[in-house]
């Protein structure tokens, strides 16, 4: 809550960015930028004084790209503002409003830059910062095969089981078999919707959508009586990246939107995974993109996705990993030899590893796989890194994402 | 040509190499290391002359590792080196024996270092040389599933219709589907036998083995009359691994012997591509484990593969990764001289190529390879002909491998 424009509900700030979100288009980057130096109820004062002091505001930051036009273009919307009658409506319907800062407010958005939601609106039981804290973003094909649609709900069911949430996009396909993995599992699943929350699209989607307020959350950055654009998919699609650990790709053709979400992953550092499949189907063909030319992991199952959004060693997943502590002093010299050359930033691949060791490849892999289990080293983005213990942990829950700059 | 050991046919280092393959195992290291400094003779006479001097040759030696046992038992198979009439009858049976240093000797055996094979038997029309000089290793499961095969099959039509010999081992499953689509597309294929190839294992696929030879080459490093042990399929493997260009693993299962080979060509530096399947079949999982923990490449498709196996600007896969043309007199004198020889009707060989061009065999071969990437010249049946137009066209065949130190 250390953010100023929403240090408690009802300050002029708050209700300004309230505001400006019905008059800028969703992500509009001009806005992001320009609220870095100027504050949301002096832009919007501004914009409601007349033409004269939205001209001087924007002549006042002549390095925000396109500025000029924006205001003009917000402007023009001043009539769309919501009175406080059809705010408390909305409210008492059961939406909830949730800006930077509050405690709701899942803090890795922030990795979005300029691009960050102004805030979001949210229907569901479950708290959008808890439910993300740990979770995987699961998207795909909307005219998914029967295999992508089994493999999906498998995979956020078991994920599920395990606290990580499943975000989708609550289209038709692959996102509804995350969600209603995750809802079969009895965990947590968010919908991150391209419209309003009084237009849940697709139409057909109103028994998911509830199923998913019931035991989840519904979000959403535009106002809620918005229908959903062709371009607020794509735009939407950064969030579904932002909020979760990493992208998990289950089937896509080669112009998949989902592609879009994967690439918002990469953009943010998010580790970007790719289900394959039968190199015969169109619907895995950017998968197998995502796997050949972008560097996307391969996963396989639920496990190969908790490896990679959590370190090794962490234990949620249970079974010989978490074995007996053992000391350092315990390893062999071959293994100690290994953990020498593992470094405690970054990371490095095993076969560099294995060559600065002195070992075979093989031989360093299986070292590192034993010394995984004892929690000496985890696999990382850039290969293998050494815990910063100097002996095995047992964290059950997971660290926070970084808080942003 | 530089290797003293098989300067000339039916020299005494020639005839114990070739007795000396009947005495030690397949690719022993301590034989491969002893040869590094003492002859194929010396050491054959040693071991003849009894164990005193074998155990001094031994002695002589003590930096390999073993040798002292591997003499005895070398010795102890004294018994087993062919009468001369017999060597003959193999041969006047169609079989024949290359070794290092012989014109149709693949060079890139010697990457093997002390495994590389002390000679390979032959059975079949292709000149080995040439059919691995751009060439690939499919190989998988023998339990493959109709996709696999389907897969298999297809990928190894298109590759030898664009020139790329395909290298396998001649069992059932992904092997025979590899060896079959060559064969359908009228390509080169070579089938590497774990035993003798008077044994031709499995038993069912003498016909296949008759539709290699035809067309392809049947190769094995063991006597011809060998059984094949269990241990031996393992061992033939790395010359699989060894032919090619790159191994492309089809369909595997976690504990297939096709991820032995994949392992061998990391070993040798050879890339390691992995054909995706459905992470729902079993016998994807080894390919889906080479992609996610071993870096294998993903590849879909026989271009996927091209991509890999040949250097950029290469250009047999169309595009716009076919440069400018070179035009015939930006030929260096001796690749000119070479090309003079090269007919445009017919075929020559390459051996005879160089001999009218006055150059040595390795020079030839690697003018030819250079001249047929830039599409002066192809190979065919005969060997290799000039393309009819006078400049490049796309190029059907790849650089010869860089000669070995």
């Amino acid at each position: 809550m250390s953010r100023t424009e929403s240090d408690a509900p009802g300050t002029p700030d708050r209700r300004a960015v309230t505001a400006l979100s019905f008059l800028a288009d969703p992500g509009e980057p001009a806005l992001g930028a320009l609220l870095r130096s100027a504050g949301p109820a002096e832009v919007l004062e501004a914009l409601s004084a007349g033409e004269r002091q939205s001209e001087m505001l924007a002549g006042a930051h002549p390095a925000v790209p396109g500025l000029m036009r924006a205001v003009q273009r917000w402007r023009s919307r001043l009539g769309l503002q919501p009175t406080p009658a059809r705010l408390a409506a909305w409210q008492q319907s059961g939406l909830r409003l949730v800006l930077p800062g509050d405690e709701e407010w899942p803090v890795q958005l922030d990795d979005l830059g300029d691009t960050r939601p102004l805030l979001l609106w949210l229907r569901g039981s479950a708290d959008l910062r808890l439910a993300c804290v740990s979770s995987v973003s699961m998207v795909g094909a909307r005219a998914a095969t029967g295999y992508g649609q089994h493999v999906g709900l498998e995979m956020a069911a078991v994920l599920a089981e395990r606290g990580v949430g499943i975000v989708s996009g609550g289209a038709f396909g692959i996102d509804t078999s995350a969600h209603r993995g995750a809802l079969a599992a009895g965990g947590l699943t968010v919908g991150v919707l391209a419209g309003g929350l009084n237009h849940g699209y697709p139409l057909g989607h109103g028994e998911l959508f509830t199923a998913i307020a019931a035991q989840g959350t519904l979000v959403s950055e535009c106002p809620p009586d918005q229908p959903p654009t062709r371009p607020g998919f794509l735009i939407r699609n950064r969030i579904i990246a932002a909020l979760s650990r990493g992208t998990v790709v289950v089937e896509a053709a080669l112009r998949s939107g989902a592609l879009n979400t994967a690439r918002h992953a990469r953009e943010l550092c998010r580790p970007v995974m790719a289900v394959p499949g039968p190199v015969t189907s169109e619907q895995s063909a950017g998968c197998h993109e995502l796997l050949r030319d972008y560097g996307a992991m391969c996963v396989t199952c639920a496990r190969d996705i908790l490896d990679h959004i959590q370190p090794l060693g962490a234990g949620s997943s249970a079974g010989p990993r978490n074995g007996p502590a053992t000391p350092r002093d315990a390893l062999d010299p071959v293994a100690t030899a290994v953990l020498e050359q593992v470094p405690v930033r970054g990371g490095r691949g095993p076969a560099s590893i294995a060559v600065r060791a002195g070992v075979d490849l093989d031989t360093a892999l299986r070292c590192l796989g034993m010394m995984a289990a004892d929690g000496f080293v985890e696999r990382c983005g850039l290969g293998w890194r050494a815990t910063r213990l100097d002996g095995p942990q047992n964290a059950k829950i997971l660290p926070d994402f970084g808080q942003d700059p």
